[in-house]
């Protein structure tokens, strides 16, 4: 690749979204950060996003703000409780958790080509693993790899042989140690990014992770094996 | 299918997707409306859609907001102007007018995969179609089929194998003509839908087509081929 490509990095303020955009980035690319406000629980995560995009040198940060209560279906955007203190899928017959959110990374997937494409950007990087994941099937290779098919057919300018989308997830096969080593590798300072679904606030406003929800515990214990403190918790 | 068989409906308020919820009320199927707000110059088309949806016996109709502004590059959410009298794409050497939105449809279905899972819903209807197209590539069969092995890869009921999606475009070979003889057939009213893209208002508020856009052309042939007057042009 050149120093010019551009690359769309889906941003959610987390550790893997925001180890991949420190990737991308030492990749060469110029870095489209694309975060979304979907009134998520855990609304503060979009401060991180917010934090680390400008800690990095992304060319923009976009959000796109939408709505998917009505939709429903998910303890990150319904009245479901999260589950706290293990368990994938506390109540439920079957190991995908209630916080997957229906077709989440295909919206936003399709946000993400619809903006590459208006930047002639062949690279959408997203921070998708399969290893310590939490069983959300929009995670897995085999999706990826069918979302990249479809985008390469819904396009003005693939259909015109200008851009062939490559749908990149390099944290992939990676563990949740391995990811934080990785960024701590990259430089990426993990006291900018949020985990946590369930936050508590204080008065102020100030979020606090709950350390029950799936999220802070494959979080914790990824510091954990990587040897590390986690610098947001004090 | 049994008649408790539910679908969702992608719904802009057009004459396409207009026939085709009624059609697939016609087929029996418990239909679901969805709609997109996505600060679109033509926002009037949602009053059609209103319109549509109270007149049609829908079980709900869903409108999802978001702004497609940030991302730009199409003549129905930027500053680029609407084309008028002939010419798919004046300005540009290419056969795809600059009313193209990137990822439009991705975008929509992809919202509508998501309803979908939650609704226990395995029929997404979409309104595409190839022949007095306007040479979208997200309107293709091809790019339709490879939307439904994505979405078949995308969900958790899918993944569980509670559902199998499937991507109806009942009118992919149909000619504007012929869908509005399809719609008079299935009793759908045509005065309660709405195509132009670049409306003029009136004080009021009230919204009159410009018959000059590709939207207001291609309908207008629409109903000479069908032999028919158009009820929203008095």
């Amino acid at each position: 690749m050149t120093t010019k490509d551009k690359a769309v990095v889906l941003l959610s303020g987390g550790i893997d979204s925001s180890t991949v955009l420190a990737h991308a980035l030492s990749e060469g690319y110029d870095c489209y950060a694309l975060s979304f406000d979907y009134a998520q629980r855990h609304k503060t995560e979009l401060d991180y996003a917010l934090k680390v995009a400008k800690a990095l040198d992304v060319k923009k940060h976009l959000v796109i703000r939408f709505d998917l209560t009505g939709i429903g279906g998910s303890a990150l955007t319904g009245d479901i409780d999260v589950p706290k203190e293990g368990g994938a899928s506390p109540g439920t017959d079957d190991m995908i958790p209630v916080t997957y959110v229906p077709a989440r990374n295909t919206i936003f997937l399709s946000f993400g080509l619809g903006w590459a494409e208006v930047l002639n950007a062949p690279d959408l990087f997203i921070g998708a693993n399969i290893v310590d994941y939490s069983g959300y099937p929009d995670c897995r290779p085999e999706y990826l790899d069918a979302f990249e098919k479809m985008a390469n057919l819904a396009t003005k300018a693939s259909t015109e042989g200008r851009l062939k989308f490559r749908v990149q997830a390099p944290l992939i096969n990676l563990s949740k140690g391995e990811i934080i080593n990785k960024g701590v590798q990259l430089g990426l300072d993990h006291s900018l990014t949020w985990s946590c679904y369930d936050p508590m606030y204080d008065i102020s406003g100030k979020a606090t992770p709950c350390r029950q929800c799936d999220s802070c515990r494959i979080r914790a214990e990824g510091f954990e094996k990587a040897g590390l403190k986690d610098p947001l918790i004090s």
